[in-house]
């Protein structure tokens, strides 16, 4: 059996544990990045690219988003979510075997480049998925380590993952664009409390167990402050999978529409669950470990 | 009977109606506002201060936010607004009379001169409060105009109105700070529905009936765009009672606090409600009009 260095949705108080994983796991020489960017991913958790993709590249992105939110048959599509308190869109999940413009998107050298470079080996899509976060109607993603979750609900054994979250519309300052805590992938925070059965239908609109206590959060507030992540249509931020991050409301008018997908190293590939009963739909966790090529 | 100038809470589509009031009533030679300050005010509805308060000063009303927040004979207070999902405190309303430090400093001529000068006249304490939109658990308030709620329900006749939001706690761009639609206060939106009995009980946690259609919304966000208002403790904004404003939920675990205070010109008392059965309660919308010394 796998060992459990990071147990959690246990009874008891919550605690916070130190990393015993590396976060930078690829050398400057593996290109693209710079050491100097893997210097800060390393400190702070997150690498933010101005400009990922192209302008001219991103209207056909937009497109497809738009053909997602009026396709009927994704109304119906278990790998679709919905706002907890309209039925407005809020995710579409597998959006790399949804979508055939996508699925070129999440295979991009541009994409998979910094991925690779960072876990130091060759990675595959673990999870893939669009937030609309509608205008008007967009709800909070409340705090939340992605590793928690996966390491509990889908037996990801170590810290070796990152996360891309690629701007679809302009993410603004008042959009309920991405929170991080830099520096936060550094801690573990438990989260007690026992998974419920098929907890991914109400987990994925509206999160409580799995989610950090305040006091925690308080803590790692104080001590590491928060960054918004904000940028014109194309810019991205990739950040480890440990990293505290969630995002505030949404009620501009103007839809905070993004892109995100997970990479996980072929080196960490999943085991049974450290914290739940049952395994996720494979359209939220992949249990396919091929390489992207 | 008082001419409505204003329709709302009909039946019917919504509709836009141009202003028919000034926005500006006073001069520069009023002071404390400069010509150049008034002129913004008229074109964008409001008016930002660095700094109103002194840092040195704002330590006191922390202290005594905290108090009321604390203070078990305020749970029960009529005054007192909780937020919709949980309860932490959202609101205390009629604080100038709750709190004598509050009174004091909604009394300040830093506080109430520029008030008059943009009104032209001598002004009274329409309604005033302290929101604290508490860490991890602020909820949103959604898009409104003040005046379209307080004609419908307090009877307030024309435009002569401004509101002073002023910051206890920082105000961050992630903290769900004021937002608002920078010349939106030239435009009136109707807004359709009968208003209920009693709506302030609910109104005043999450507000439905008084707030405009998403098309309205849209079209006023494309033209005006949104500017957040940030800043230091003892920062503040002045703006117009038509001004369309609003802000987003606040999961961080940082509180935005402030202290609300609405100044309405002697010269535009309240009359019967413009589109409700009943009057909402003094502490809500005053009825005393005494002109503040």
């Amino acid at each position: 059996m796998t060992e459990d260095l990071y147990p959690t949705r246990a009874s008891g108080r919550p605690s916070l544990i130190d990393r015993a994983d590396p976060v930078v796991y690829g050398t400057a020489a593996d290109g693209p990045l710079t050491a100097d960017d893997l210097a800060r991913f390393d400190t702070a958790g997150f690498h933010a690219f101005d400009q990922l993709i192209e302008p001219g590249e991103v209207a056909a992105f937009h497109t497809e988003l738009q053909r997602l939110r009026e396709d009927p048959a994704l109304k119906d599509d278990e790998r679709t979510v919905f706002e907890p308190t309209s039925r407005h869109l809020r995710s579409v999940f597998e959006v790399h075997k949804v979508s055939e413009v996508f699925a070129r998107l999440l295979h991009d050298p541009r994409v998979v480049g910094p991925a690779r470079q960072i876990l130091g080996s060759e990675v595959y899509i673990h999870q893939s998925r669009v937030n609309f976060k509608p205008g008007l109607a967009g709800n909070t993603f409340y705090w939340h380590s992605d590793f928690e979750t996966w390491h509990a609900e889908d037996g990801m054994p170590r810290m070796r993952a990152v996360s891309l979250s690629i701007a679809i519309t302009e993410n603004l300052d008042s959009n309920g664009p991405l929170m991080i805590m830099p520096g936060s992938h550094r801690t573990f925070v438990t989260c007690p409390g026992e998974t419920p059965e098929n907890h991914y239908l109400s987990s994925l609109r509206s999160q409580e167990v799995g989610t950090p206590d305040p006091d925690s959060l308080r803590k790692l507030g104080d001590e590491h402050g928060i960054r918004q992540f904000t940028g014109a249509p194309g810019s991205a931020t990739m950040f480890d999978c440990n990293s505290m991050h969630g995002s505030n409301s949404n009620i501009t008018p103007f839809p905070r529409s993004n892109v995100f997908v997970v990479f996980n190293s072929v080196e960490n590939t999943l085991v049974e669950p450290f914290g739940a009963a049952s395994l996720r739909p494979p359209f939220i966790a992949a249990r396919e470990f091929t390489p992207v090529r």
